[in-house]
């Protein structure tokens, strides 16, 4: 095919990609989807103050983005009590991680995350040559004990951790994550992903301000600003662990408009807050939806919701397969037995009107196919 | 510091930038710049059209962008003569130009370059360990025999030439270039960056529907198109090569927005060339203010004209300080002999009145400084 010889490690990467996108589902199955409740984004929409000003600074978009990102770093300083220098910006938690993983992750070097967790972290470790070590969940919660015990005995020196996770939905308290930190080795690096945060209740994260010598915490404007197209991460955590980040990231990689909507939503704190509130009132309704079905939910501290179908994966795959043919675009977890159950994000009425007409028909269709 | 150990290649890597912005040199000189013209920026800005359809399309900034950017690659695939799949999309030249040597280049590999050429390129080589050999210029331009013959001598796998050059901003004929190509051994693939392509003339650039098995060629709308605070460049060659980077690359890493400005800023080449009118009277005149100072200027195929200010290295910094403390931002190549130009992004009518009322100031304070 081609003279041009490659890394070694690239030729054993299988060119699959981490999640396939709702547009490529819509042209493959030819018809749009009338409901988009699969890639955990917020439908409900960032604030209007953000889209203004993002559609004002578009006059400007022949710029570059500054590389270092200072007034949003300085925005976000205050917003998390901590200094501008303890914060880097990167492409979305994604982009983030990845540079992370470069930095932390050669061939073979073991890294622990938990059996179902967020694939594309799992994607940039097998990128870069590391060996997976993948702990079960317990009781549909990433399990903190058995983490901590496959760290030990790899011997890893980074760990993944979400919370609130993904796909369940589930939350650890914030007092249970800091025990977690304390027993983890000094020279594990715990990079804890915080995507979901502004959904959860109080006490679920550590105080901001509080930094431990080994973790990294990862936050985004996709969920909780309702701006996953603007691509916006950060990374907060010791300025020993931060400052690495330079040596590496696209400097000039982010977007100039993004910045500057990521600014003007840090600063609308009550649309935040109206984002929570329709991302609650959305989970209480599909509570409500599973319930009609005699189904239940995991109690979820994201803008999602797990419904547990019941039986076991494969009855959960028919159930989403109905959904999708529908036009509800859904996923699912990937491991058992949480893939016994379908993932939905927090959607419209409307989006949920169709979701309620659709799953009775959806668990029939199953129940008869298998 | 920290118990964290990162991969020894990190720590081998120094925490240096390729460019300071300019928006740090404001904070350091604590006044803004008069005229924006470091950077090679387009300031007579993006298409009408294509910040209409941005702004239009905030509203579903709540959406990922498309990981596939397929609406995107299918509008690039009919202006290039090229199917979709000979075509890959990142974030802008530089995101590509990372991800390509992390698929080439290990500990040791070594890689060819030009002496004075883009240092984000030797950036990524740096960050992954490759060793660079670097080739002066030949009167100016990059030196296609001294590169060919370094790769043979090397047994470099990986070459990096930019056709329109910057900083300098010459040309080699497209007829030199596919020669250029015939002459490198298979094994050998040619990074060709033509970024500044939108601004040269006919003949400098091979036909784009013609692949060839070593070459990948790089564009983006940030310099021709006016977008570059949109990130979006892109690369094209053979399938086998481009099917490479679906393996490692940020597959949710475009900004949606950015998408879809792209593809309304190419639906609209008549603003296209508006622009490359704007930006050739600007050519213009930059020359004529040089002239009027007694100073050369190396004929230019980009949106930028090096300024031979016809002494050293030493003067030109000593001219390019005194304008930049004028608020005019501006940039030198970093290698001599061409350090003895500063190098001047095409601007509006103010800005170089600007240029034009400070070049002799700058002159004459240089002459006494030097």
């Amino acid at each position: 095919m081609t003279d041009i010889v490659f890394t070694s490690l690239l030729g054993d990467l299988p060119a699959t990609v981490p999640f396939v996108g709702p547009e490529t589902q819509e042209r493959q199955r030819g018809a749009k989807f009338y409901a988009r409740l699969g890639a955990n984004e917020n439908i409900f929409g960032a604030s209007p103050k953000a889209i203004a000003a993002m559609q004002a600074g578009m006059a400007e978009i022949w710029k570059y983005g500054d590389p270092t990102s200072f007034d949003l770093r300085n925005a976000l300083a205050k917003n998390l009590s901590l200094p501008a220098e303890n914060i880097v910006i990167g492409e979305g938690i994604d982009g983030l991680l990845g540079y992370l993983v470069r930095m932390m992750v050669g061939q073979g070097d073991p890294v622990v995350t938990s059996d179902g967790a967020y694939p594309t972290f799992n994607y940039h470790v097998a990128g870069y040559g590391g060996d997976l070590f993948k702990v079960p969940y317990r009781d549909d919660h990433e399990d903190l004990d058995g983490l901590l015990a496959r760290v030990h005995e790899t011997s890893a020196r980074l760990i993944y951790l979400a919370n609130p996770d993904n796909p369940m939905g589930t939350v650890h308290k914030a007092e249970a994550v800091e025990a977690f930190i304390s027993r983890l080795p000094k020279t594990c690096l715990l990079a804890l992903d915080e995507a979901y945060i502004e959904f959860a209740p109080e006490g679920i994260a550590p105080n901001s301000n509080k930094l431990f010598d080994n973790v990294l915490r990862f936050r985004t404007f996709s969920k909780g600003y309702g701006m996953a197209g603007a691509r916006v991460g950060y990374a907060f955590g010791p300025v020993a662990l931060i400052s690495q980040f330079e040596k590496i990231r696209n400097h000039f990689g982010m977007n100039r408009i993004a910045q500057i909507g990521a600014i003007a939503a840090l600063s609308d704190q009550d649309w935040v807050a109206h984002l929570r509130d329709q991302v609650s009132e959305a989970r209480r309704r599909i509570g409500h939806i599973a319930a009609q079905n005699g189904l239940g939910v995991i109690p979820s501290a994201t803008n999602f919701v797990a419904i547990d179908c019941g039986q076991d994966g494969h009855f959960a795959k028919a159930v989403l397969a109905h959904l999708v043919n529908a036009g509800i675009f859904v996923r699912m977890p990937f491991v058992a037995p949480q893939d016994r159950c379908i993932r939905v994000s927090a959607g419209t009425k409307a989006d949920l009107d169709l979701l309620e007409e659709m799953v009775p028909k959806a668990l029939e269709a199953a129940r008869l196919k298998t």
